[in-house]
């Protein structure tokens, strides 16, 4: 019996810019010709049915115009798409086209397509760069920051994928105005929880400037973007691998992901957290952690940004309860709930843990008691 | 317009050790206990209809016997099963298990397993540990080292993937007696290919020694798992990336993959590499790098491991051609091939870069004028 050691320690530098502003697209195609991706001539364009015409077919235009090889790659708007067969048929299609490992993936879009095409990029070829030019507010609030990429399955969601860390990140704040309201109320779910979690001023000031954004103030929605990325980047920078302190991200999300499931995609993933952050208040309410008041500040700004906080009446409760027990939080069979404390703060269950266990019958008399 | 820095610099230390020698189940049992995988409690076991009965449930029984949670996902033996179809299948008898991200993966068998095991570990809650127990001399000899995993598509091998380090490789010799002598052939290929691109002294050794190794000479076999880890290794400590050197352990793999992708996986991966290495040296002795001696004696080496070094009848030489194209180390249109220079060395076609582009009409009289 012998041994052979291999070592495979170094150094990896994945840092990148977020550039923020509006309309970005000339400024990506400079960035490109001065490679941001380095010497890289392919660009595969990954985007859905609605941004491929908005943007992504500009961008293509662009592109081929300053000499470089650019294709799309297009599948059907929402987060039902966001599956491994949507993964193998783009993967496929990319085949087709001739890509091999010496292309770069510029995925144009929100959040569904970021997430799937920065898991595309994280296994096409073993890897290869990306790019995200993201359009939408829920994108600039969860997408750009954290490197983290999937896709759902039937059980679960988000639970394949990798960590990949784009090059360059793009927000166009202009691309907002092209949001349907649903979307734009969407993105401020994840914005409010970034809010609830680290920064009681910024809930202050959404709760001042919520009616602005809603009319596209440029300097308050780039604001919100640039709070955003900061508050994301801080839990981020201190865990990059979610062992510990980024759990606290998951606020809403253990009652939200489930919810979204279970009503099948009829709720977008910001209506669904909201409801979970309204359950996550009352929990934390319950519990002794947040004062009536603070709790319905809460449920006042969601409402505020036009997000749901009571359950669908066609969803099954008993069915979303059973549905908790398949998140990927669930820990020895215990379920786990992040909760916060106060307004822009969160319990620390014991040290560097933030996820509180919780036996069933709470979890299950909060959701049988919410409206 | 603003710019928002996220900085990712990190040391990564991704060292594990290879054990080598003679049944190794009691020494991986004790590993684990002593926490080789960290603070777990779940083993995915994933293996294929040949290793269960021979290696997998047995482990399995050791494992529940040491109080740990183990479960086994088995699929159908042969390069035909590494697909993106697997792998799905897998992760969902794993989720509907009740695997989570506190789990380890425990690869038992060959390459074939060890690749997709390894896969489905990296992007599994994006990212759980895995250990490879590796029963074949081709997985000693190529999945040991390098971090490589992968599944095929029909347009191409192993182009979707990505590099995921194990907690530990353990080569189990004894296995290898269990294997059909087309397996032990095949695995003899990389070996050889080893030799031929790195150590004149291991090929003579290899020349001398291959009818001990058909016996199992336990000291044989030690020497050959060892000479495979040291070789890769020293080429894959200095380019973990694969962006330059690294492409020499392709040395007979581009026609090798093709072969065995036109010959519809009818040809093990060793023997295809064993046909790949036979079009190489022909290719390298035309280009004036090897002697007429040197090439007879790879080829005779290759023989003499009962591998086959002619183009089988069944395969169209123009349809294997054409796939070369598909090849994902084709840049920018050009056919590259590794070539060896005599025996134990590796033509460097430019500075740090080692695959060397032919034209159309080379590759195709190589491939046309091939017994």
């Amino acid at each position: 019996m012998s041994t052979f050691r291999v070592e495979l320690k170094k150094i990896v530098d994945d840092s990148y810019d977020i550039e923020i502003g509006y309309g970005l697209e000339t400024k990506l195609i400079n960035d490109i010709k001065f490679g941001i991706a380095g010497n890289i001539q392919k660009f595969a364009i990954i985007t859905d049915s609605i941004v491929k015409d908005l943007y992504a077919e500009r961008i293509m235009q662009l592109l081929i115009q300053s000499g470089m090889q650019a294709d799309l790659f297009v599948f059907e708007a929402g987060e039902k798409s966001k599956t491994r067969r949507t993964k193998e048929e783009i993967e496929d299609a990319m085949l087709e086209k001739g890509y091999r490992r010496d292309c770069c993936i510029l995925a144009v879009g929100g959040g569904v397509v970021t997430d799937l095409a920065g898991f595309v990029a994280g296994t096409y070829g073993r890897g290869v760069p990306f790019i995200n030019y993201a359009t939408t507010l829920l994108a600039a609030a969860d997408a750009s920051v954290g490197g983290k990429t999937a896709v759902d399955t039937p059980l679960a969601t988000n639970l394949i994928g990798l960590f990949h860390q784009p090059k360059k990140v793009y927000l166009d704040i202009a691309a907002w105005k092209t949001l349907p309201p649903r979307q734009i109320a969407s993105g401020l779910a994840e914005t409010i929880k970034h809010a609830c979690l680290a920064n009681r001023d910024f809930f202050d000031y959404l709760n001042v400037h919520i009616a602005d954004l809603k009319t596209f103030d440029k300097a308050v929605c780039e604001h919100i973007a640039e709070e955003n990325c900061r508050i994301k980047y801080s839990v981020v920078m201190k865990d990059e691998r979610e062992s510990g302190l980024r759990e606290i991200l998951n606020l809403g999300h253990t009652v939200g992901r489930a919810i979204e499931t279970v009503s099948d995609y009829r709720l977008l993933h910001g209506e669904a957290l909201a409801i979970g952050m309204a359950a996550e208040v009352n929990l934390a309410h319950e519990l002794g952690f947040m004062t009536k008041q603070e709790r319905d500040m809460v449920i006042d700004l969601l409402q505020k940004a036009d997000l749901p906080t009571s359950i669908p009446s066609y969803i099954d409760r008993n069915v979303l309860v059973q549905k908790l027990y398949t998140d990927k939080k669930v820990k020895n069979g215990k379920l786990r709930f992040v909760v916060q404390k106060g307004i822009g703060d969160i319990v620390e269950y014991e040290n560097g843990v933030f996820a509180i266990p919780i036996d069933e019958s709470t979890a299950r008399k909060i959701i049988m008691t919410m409206s």
